[in-house]
């Protein structure tokens, strides 16, 4: 949930885009395909899923096994008897295609197609349609498609898992919309004067040592700070770093008997 | 197949890049999350499978089914016994993790992760670690990866089914590797002069046939001129237009019995 109360207004609206999408499945066979589709649409914010002219076999157990949490989406599925009727509400329809030929050159990637989806979808409700697992949307069923998407993917094995294909389309909405808020460090980077300061304790404190000579010391210190220098470090970093050379000045002013002993688990995985 | 001679090295260097990959899958329990794992990196170029401690009843029948055409990568997968022993020719070992929790603040997502893999891959082996289905990988697995990816997905379910999880770490590489090459429209867009030839076209067949009354002509024409300006026109889309207004004009000019006969299937189509 974000926190900051501004992004709220732009927050209810792109969830609004998302439920405006719509995952049409043509003659699927398989029911773990369809779990799996739940899953990855569940995952990107996806809701609204139809399924035309599904197979009369269709294991509907394997679909549950697949959709694990997403049940419900597999339980609120729309099914109809043709593509024209699963998308007669549609605005925007978008045929996915692995094959490139005759009147496919026109297809964009998901990436390139995300934003625009994205904005029709705030407005009308758009499909994404995906044919069989063998052989994919027939010529007729494209007709019906005014869009095509293409997935990026190796020549020699071009044609996605129906359900990879669906994840990967639905993941690139789900990055468009900027809903996810990744991961934060919580703690500044340091600035100049703290890391500073902690060099300075690590200098005097592998002096204490022993572990280098008054006239090595400036060399090593280069050593130690391209080691420090070679991804950011944040405050909390150099705490830790200024923590490990504070108690070894301490240990090292100490006789030997007087230091705390090692638990002997940690020591034996240390040797 | 790059048709751009030029562009021969680099393509050499990234698919090194691609085959220095590892996906590793600590104690994997479905054998046919294991196949889809295989066909996903098929897909994005990847061959590289290592498998840690795998479970004894994995089901190697499910796996190739969902594997389809990759089955050669699920052939020549390895086998290790830990995870140290199965990333310890990497050099950058990169953990899949959906918590987020102390010490995985500085997780990153497939697309920012994107680029300094493919960097790194180049010259050293890089791994990707994905834990098992129910819980993931412990905590003393990701010790041994000093990095965290994160795959965006939605607050309400924020889980990937392993497979899914590959696919989209991988489809990042892949899309940062610029080795897709989308499609490309092969008719270039039309130039101002002969969209003008087309628009007089159209004017004279619709003034022709009775569409519109000369002083509403102008009119008229903006509007078309909209239609026909929501998308960009290629050469071969105002080709087809000018063939039409062509024949609407030729057609206007003939007594109804020579007009020719429309074939039965495709009248029936359009009333």
């Amino acid at each position: 949930m974000s926190l900051d109360p501004s992004k709220e207004p732009a927050r209810g609206l792109l969830l609004t885009a998302l439920s405006n999408i719509r995952i049409v499945l043509v003659r699927p066979i398989y029911g773990g395909n369809i779990g799996a589709v739940c899953r990855a649409m569940a995952n990107m914010g996806l809701s609204d899923l139809t399924l035309v002219d599904a197979a009369k076999s269709l294991d509907l157990q394997e679909a549950r096994k697949m959709a694990c949490a997403a049940q419900p989406i597999l339980n609120a599925r729309r099914e109809s008897a043709s593509l024209a009727e699963a998308i007669s509400d549609c605005s925007l329809v978008i045929g996915a295609s692995a094959r490139l030929g005759l009147y496919r050159q026109h297809s964009q990637t998901p990436r390139q197609w995300s934003q625009r989806i994205l904005a029709a979808a705030q407005a009308n409700r758009v499909a994404l349609v995906f044919g069989p697992e063998d052989n994919g949307l027939s010529n007729t069923e494209l007709e019906l498609c005014a869009q095509l998407i293409q997935i990026p993917s190796s020549e020699r094995y071009r044609s996605l898992n129906l359900a990879q294909a669906v994840l990967i389309c639905a993941y690139e909405i789900f990055v468009a919309s900027d809903l996810f808020e990744p991961a934060q460090e919580k703690s500044s980077a340091a600035a100049s004067a703290m890391k500073e300061r902690m060099f300075a304790m690590w200098e005097e404190a592998l002096l204490q040592i022993g572990f280098m000579e008054e006239d090595k010391a400036q060399h090593m210190m280069l050593g130690l700070r391209r080691i420090f220098s070679r991804g950011q470090l944040s405050e909390d970093d150099v705490r830790i770093l200024m923590g490990i050379a504070r108690q070894t000045l301490w240990c090292a002013g100490q006789p030997p008997n007087s230091r705390p002993q090692r638990p002997a688990a940690r020591r034996r995985a240390a040797e």
